[in-house]
């Protein structure tokens, strides 16, 4: 049975434990073995930042016991992703291991920035692109994210699934693992 | 001489090729190999989505061919790094390479949340944590940025460093090369 990392933010969430719990149920439904992040004893005594740094490792070492990663890429307190499921989406593409990712928001990135963020005020620049008022430049690339997301999923064969929906209804997750499963099936 | 692949958001800047062309200076002066990212032909022909999956495949070669990583961590279009530097972080990370970090902004993490993001309207949850308005939880590690960040920096021997600082002066940036050329030293 494949080992997959069930990466997102889900642990910053009113019921943390419950909604890893009702993922690692779903994920044994698709015929898969759940490893979900932060599910961590701390050593007692450790302050706030060696027992950030503590679970960081153990993060990491469950990363390495998996096979392949499921990230929700739903954004997170702004236009982008969380930058910690970003961090472990490299971390296990750096290691060769298949992404899938979903996000609940099925709006593309460009929008995002051009409606959401910037809310109108993006203006076309001197190349054609369109720039905020911070002066930073609008990727357009048709994409879900930051090129370098929808690439892991994509240049490693993976899946990219946006839906938009309730967090607490997984049904962009579901669909990343039927994706998954298929593609487990093929091998 | 080691590569250095040379992370963060300034493709995204008004002058993209300068920024790049002035970290590849500083980089050298440090005794390093700049691999800047972005430093890309693109095949004519290609739409935006294919461009965009061509672009995020070189910078990954790019990434293979450097021997560590020095990334900005600097809160893009909100309280946290660029979601595609944090991913570069990982892909590095993941291979076992070296990580240094920088940001110019020395508020921690948790300041950035609670002052900035949340404007002070963050409140104090059942479990002694804070909380904001749409539920999630602050993470409060006396960290940087997301534990992860932090973790990959820390516990592989690199570092993070964090200024105030104009973003096209370098100075935490310059620190972080100090910090890499000492360690290559010791090696």
């Amino acid at each position: 049975m494949k080992r997959v990392y069930l990466a997102g933010p889900e642990v910053f969430w009113p019921d943390a434990r419950g909604a890893l719990r009702r993922k690692s149920e779903i994920t044994r439904q698709f015929g898969f073995d759940p490893a979900p992040p932060g599910d961590v004893q701390v050593p007692p005594g450790l302050d706030a930042h060696a027992r950030g740094l503590h679970i960081g490792r153990e993060n990491e070492k469950t990363m390495d016991g998996a096979d392949f990663i499921i990230a929700n890429l739903t954004p997170f307190r702004g236009p982008s992703a969380d930058v910690g499921t970003a961090y472990e989406v490299g971390y296990m593409r750096g290691q060769g291991k298949k992404v899938f990712a979903y996000s609940d928001d099925a709006r593309p990135y460009f929008v995002r920035l051009t409606e959401g963020y910037y809310a109108g005020a993006a203006q076309p620049d001197a190349a054609g692109g369109l720039r905020g008022p911070d002066g930073l430049r609008l990727e357009d690339h048709g994409m879900h994210d930051n090129l370098m997301l929808d690439t892991a999923a994509l240049a490693g064969g993976g899946a990219f699934v946006a839906l938009d929906g309730a967090p607490g209804e997984f049904a962009a997750f579901r669909a990343c693992l039927a994706a998954a499963r298929e593609w487990w099936a093929g091998r």
